[in-house]
């Protein structure tokens, strides 16, 4: 056995389907390493719940990856990342990483004129959490934040092209325009799939930041740094979990995403 | 005291705020009961959890209901009556009521050709339990049944009468034209609130069944039988119960119900 290599699996967490986005970007770019995927189902939508649950939730699920044996975590769920993070860092030992930094620093690098949207849900939006991220990495830029609730369940049903979708994304980011922003996040995994609706709304101009893109960047640096790769010669695997509804989340996966080799998905009490 | 009358509140939950048009119902037709209403907001929403959670967390709720003293119980939530009702009945001595009986007779004494309609969550819907209630009731009529998932997250954002729910319900809905129903049921509490919409959009021929009015049918019959009502000279109270984030269960409560009189939200942990 090569001591240089880790043949651990990245456990990545969600509190549904969402982080599948992340977890595809992943499985794309690291197609050696091992991954769990966690959708805690049973208890979706975190983004309308209170801090104090979403933080107990986060190490219920940290602690369930921690017994597989997983060598890093991502929370790839805007809300846990926003409110849990903290908690499940001074849980555990191993590397812990969220989606907000990255897709801060990702809006920092593309930015422009330092005017910075962000939309998420409204437990994302209210955390304050991207803004305050933001601004701890460079007090200068401006921010504007903004909930947008109706995206996630017309994501979750697939309505990805349609008139009706146009409709709502156009009014509800239409205070957006007059904010003369050049970056806006995309603070929730399921906008990514509304990316080309948000693109034409908004036009070319405003660069979109995906979560699923800067958190790749992110483990990429941490693979030369704090994680230690599996070797290139693993062919990696995925292992899903859910805590409720397997058939449910097998259909919304299908749904959002085609092209995810989702083979079985095995349910477990947290 | 009187023994003729019993002082006790009637307890109303559902998954979240959607049992509110039941209990705003009720209000109106029983302004001498109590009442106590419970949103298990920290586990909303049950339609998209498996039958074994949500019989579960009836469960939980009804006892929690029982320990306060009520005198009936009324699951104002389709998936709980759907799936739920048999586990509280069997747990409790207590007179228990769920929408889906009360619909399903008001549905049978509305048709007049005996060809119903079904619309209500995803959950529902897979649970047959309208179709199979009905079906026992009256074995000649036929049943058409139809998910609308997007519904209740429109209405929880208060876009009642916008023209992207009008898209959507229109979209929906589409089916039903081809079936030749007299009657359609709104499986659903929360879709009475958008029963302009789908009224105009299926025309005057097809009657709608509203869970509110028809459980409020069914208690004012159990009233005079296996309920001993409040005296009249009682001024009814409201008190209102919640698992988790009181502001959010405000907000919404506040968006999609106008003239319900709550001051005061209590959390509670089950």
């Amino acid at each position: 056995m090569n001591k240089n290599f880790d043949s651990r699996p990245i456990g990545v967490f969600d509190s549904g389907v969402g982080g599948l986005t992340v977890l595809r970007a992943m499985l794309h770019a690291f197609p050696s390493e091992h991954f769990i995927y966690l959708g805690d189902t049973a208890r979706v939508p975190y983004g309308t719940k209170s801090a104090s649950t979403i933080e107990r939730y986060s190490l219920q699920v940290t602690q369930h990856l921690l017994n597989r044996g997983v060598k890093a975590l991502v929370a790839a769920c805007n809300t846990a990342s926003a409110l849990g993070l903290d908690a499940i860092r001074n849980h555990c030992l191993i590397p812990a990483m969220g989606v907000i930094e990255p897709g801060c620093r990702a809006a920092l690098r593309a930015t422009t004129h330092g005017r910075i949207g962000i939309i998420g849900t409204r437990a994302t939006v209210r955390s304050d959490a991207y803004r305050q991220t933001l601004i701890s990495m460079d007090p200068s830029v401006t921010t504007v934040s903004y909930p947008c609730p109706l995206f996630v369940p017309l994501v979750e049903e697939g309505w990805f092209h349609h008139p009706a979708t146009r409709l709502i994304v156009e009014e509800t980011l239409a205070p957006l325009h007059q904010e003369n922003l050049d970056t806006l996040i995309l603070g929730c995994t399921h906008f990514p799939l509304l990316k080309s609706v948000i693109a034409e709304i908004l036009g070319a101009r405003i660069r979109l930041i995906d979560s699923s893109e800067a958190i790749v960047d992110e483990i990429n640096q941490q693979l030369t740094t704090r994680i230690v790769p599996a070797s290139p010669d693993q062919k990696g695997t995925l292992t899903c979990l859910v805590t409720d509804a397997t058939e449910r989340f097998l259909e919304v996966a299908g749904r959002i995403i085609h092209d995810l080799p989702i083979e079985h998905v095995e349910m477990i009490d947290l």
